[in-house]
């Protein structure tokens, strides 16, 4: 059981926390992935420093490499990988789908090939549940289908009605106990009376969270907003809301304005190994040539060690060199940029300013849709 | 000038202090290699945290890669890569050699083809010292020339002596400047009565330090040895001694003991990045599969963040699914081994125990030869 108090809306915005096993989560959230059981690049003093508060891994990757019952071994995942925070894990089903060959769906769950190995493994919401326990996940997912998009409706309502079933097994394979909650997916693709019957049948079967799956597949924002605008208002209020796999800054601005409190994107930190860098006036390629007798940090704004000890010229050098330092100081950037955000959206919630908090942002804000 | 003080002796080996513009050596020290104006995959936090005290920069690497010129514009190398302690480059002479295609060698210098561009760049003794001047290095060393081991006697003459003229022009080139010193270079191969006139030459020219080249070529320990034992003692007393990218544990005590201050080597950082691990029980490989499931730290002996949080197990993880952390936490571990190992050594120094320190290593560390 997870607890979940409100302290404040704006809007639709909530200002609210979630209180889990390792710690409190401050809302509206950005999560940084750690994959495999680490966020690539970063130590996790560098974590930290960034303000992230709740780390997510993946139950896919990690099933494969090192295996849940060898994290188990391990003391959890926490204890493995150093992280004394909250973390939540995904179901698996996502990966499978995007990344593994080979698949086959049934009612049970699936069945795939690893794409490291070759190896065959079986997934179904008993098992995902059950890894993310041996993780320890403060959070864990049920296992759900994530279809491509664009997909034919009928196929999206079938597999919609199959996750929610997945769901129901999944919350019956969940072991409840204090500060651990089970999260249930909305799907139903961008079609409007499937996502609502998704939502009732989550409710039904009841939740300690309710995350918007299906979306950031390649919908783009206006859709995706739209999706948000008549999913969330039947979300229960007294429980948070995590929209998967977002976003891009003005995403999770647009988003949070809807009422979504948590999200997770692998944005600032891949970005960061390829050498785009989030600032307060917008998306730059480090990589640019323009860069290199730049004597400028690069963020004036930012108080990261990238932008406080160095120029944007040296950081230009390191990608240029292929310098594993460039992957280092510029992921922590991008975290720190995107934990910025979000304590500034906190503070917009609790002064009751969202609504201007939005016009500024686009105001200011205008290209990470070039990303 | 460069000033050295001689603080204690324990048989030949020395316990000094080297007095640099950026701050004051202890010796006998291992100086990080920080090729391209970074340490790979270290943050300057993690280089400090390591006991390292002086950073060697490679003039080649730099003057491709951003260029001398453009260094200077940022402020020099501390200021360019945040590292406020003192900075040795090398002459660019060893990597011209190693790393460039279609290179010519006269009298006045080498032509070389860069390897990453195959740009055509000329390095004289001339150029090579200007260039470690516009770097702001507080140790330059002399322009020579590093001949592949075995190589005809003849050769090795010839070489040795051109590079003898290099070291004169480099002298020559030099602007003095307080805590700023110039290093000559003894070569002559493994051939004695070339290594005794090489190091005749130098002295006749006078430097701030005296370097020991050549050697690490492939000729082993006994030869390297062997070499030390007749070119150490003929080195003027009152200047610190450098053996050049050297080496392994087991070399670096045996050439204190014969008189050497100062060292270089990849080692430490390249297998961090390898997987490699000094630890006060060996060399191990931490992608061998035993470690999967090995819950003890990497070496018990160790307070590095590798060794204080984190199993064999996870660092095993890290380094099978290729993740930088594995690199951060292991070149971290293996540069502390290195500089505890220093601290062991100049302690035992201000004993007056070090042969019986080099024992004790011996018959403890066996088997760093097999790296």
């Amino acid at each position: 059981m997870l607890k979940y108090k409100k302290i404040k809306t704006s809007g639709k915005a909530r200002r609210g926390q979630l209180i889990t096993a390792h710690g409190t989560v401050e809302l509206p959230t950005f999560m940084a992935v750690g994959t495999a059981g680490t966020v690539k690049a970063m130590s996790v003093e560098a974590i930290k420093r960034t303000g992230t508060q709740i780390v997510l891994g993946n139950t896919y990757h990690l099933m494969l490499r090192p295996s849940a019952e060898r994290v188990a071994d391990f003391g959890g995942l926490h204890k493995f990988m150093n992280w004394p925070g909250p973390i939540l894990t995904d179901s698996g089903g996502f990966q499978v789908m995007s990344l593994s060959g080979l698949r086959k769906i049934t009612e049970k769950g699936t069945t795939f090939q690893s794409h490291l190995s070759g190896e065959k493994f079986e997934l179904t919401p008993e098992r995902s549940i059950e890894i993310q326990h041996l993780l320890d996940a403060d959070i864990s997912m049920a296992f759900d289908e994530c279809l491509p998009y664009p997909s034919p409706e009928k196929k999206v309502a079938e597999s919609m009605r199959r996750s929610m079933r997945w769901a129901g097994r999944s919350k019956d394979a969940f072991r409840d106990r204090d500060g651990y909650g089970l999260f249930g997916i909305v799907q139903g693709g961008m079609i409007k009376d499937l996502r609502l019957e998704s939502v009732k049948a989550l409710k039904k079967i009841g939740f300690d969270g309710y995350a918007v799956g299906g979306l950031a597949v390649g919908e783009g924002q206006e859709k995706m907003f739209e999706v948000l605008d008549y999913t969330v208002p039947e979300l229960p209020d007294d429980k948070p809301h995590y929209l998967m796999g977002v976003g891009r800054p003005s995403d999770i601005v647009g988003a949070v304005a809807r009422g979504i409190d948590m999200f997770d994107c692998v944005m600032p930190s891949r970005s960061g190994r390829t050498g785009q860098a989030f600032t307060s006036h917008g998306v730059l390629n480090i990589r640019n040539s323009c860069y290199q007798d730049d004597h400028s940090p690069l963020d004036a704004n930012c108080t990261c060690p990238a932008c406080t000890h160095y120029t944007r010229g040296y950081l230009h050098h390191l990608f240029r060199c292929g310098e594993i330092l460039g992957a280092m100081l510029m992921t922590e950037h991008n975290l720190r940029f995107y934990q910025n955000l979000m304590a500034k959206i906190r503070e917009a919630i609790e002064a009751d300013q969202m609504a201007d908090f939005v016009a500024a942002f686009q105001e200011k804000y205008k290209d990470d849709r070039k990303m």
